[in-house]
């Protein structure tokens, strides 16, 4: 098996899971989660990010009944909620990153968990103002920290299977024409 | 090799590189790349992208002079721009999205450049508009077409080291405190 053959495979096989088995995810495989997650690049890396990572029952259940994206949230054990934090994005011109250097992070969890063998779906948040309050409240989360997405986690009934969104046209050599 | 250690592996051995080898990467490779990164996942599956991947001396030359954190352009051969396509992103709440989308679409090819050899590194470009319109002016782009990085493409000559950015303060569990 090579390295380059197995992460492509890994990344090519990435998916929406929205269907899970019953079976729980360990505090353990949250952080390994979390740790890809901080892994990710961002702008003059001030990594200006903080990971929710969620296993209470109760919680879960107050998001998944609030948030009309998130609704499998009632059916699984787990979810991360990867956040921007505006302290490591003092200025404007920061604060425009966030957002990209925490999608990165999302993507890195996205592909760790499908390399894992467990699922998840990118259930957007920001920037859904009724949708971040719904987190805020639910998480006590401070005014600095806003939330990105919600990704629930779990194992996969495989169900969900991926989708070939190779478009040639969309690969353009050189310059426009 | 299990697929969980060897992704995981290649997540956390990706890092910003900045100097490369004399040798060429050819068309098929960056055909690799930009597949992987059309995987990403999309808000509403809108795939709001287009990717330009450059191999003439001339573009990569003159993007390199011009843009002042994407000088290593002058001294690689590649190069991808990760671009939003605004027609796939028809109002206003979806235009917040193709950041998100194209931001997950870059960390694909980041970790798929890792994954066979390669190394890269994400050069900003939006929201900047002086460095928007220099990347609109070098490669003919129309007023729909907004680029969000441009990532040079190379074989590194391993200088650059990935950093451990895993802090367990950025880790927090169901509630903030």
């Amino acid at each position: 098996m090579d390295t380059d053959k197995t992460v492509l495979n890994v990344i090519h096989s990435r998916k929406s899971v929205r269907h899970y088995t019953e079976q729980t995810v360990s505090r353990e495989i949250l952080e390994t989660l979390v740790r890809a997650g901080m892994s990710a690049p961002s702008a003059v890396n001030r990594q200006p990010w903080v990971f929710i990572a969620i296993d209470e029952r109760q919680t879960l259940d107050e998001l998944g009944s609030r948030l009309p994206y998130a609704r499998m949230l009632l059916k699984t054990n787990a979810a991360i909620v990867v956040c921007g934090d505006m302290k490591k994005a003092p200025d404007e011109w920061q604060q425009e990153f966030w957002i990209q250097d925490c999608s990165a992070a999302t993507e890195n969890i996205l592909i760790a968990a499908e390399a894992i063998g467990l699922g998840s779906v990118w259930t957007a948040v920001y920037p859904a103002k009724d949708r971040i309050e719904i987190v805020r409240r639910s998480l006590n989360l401070p005014d600095h920290i806003i939330p990105l997405n919600v990704l629930p986690i779990g194992f996969p009934d495989n169900i969900d299977k991926p989708k070939d969104k190779w478009n040639p046209g969309k690969l353009i050599w050189n310059k426009w024409v």
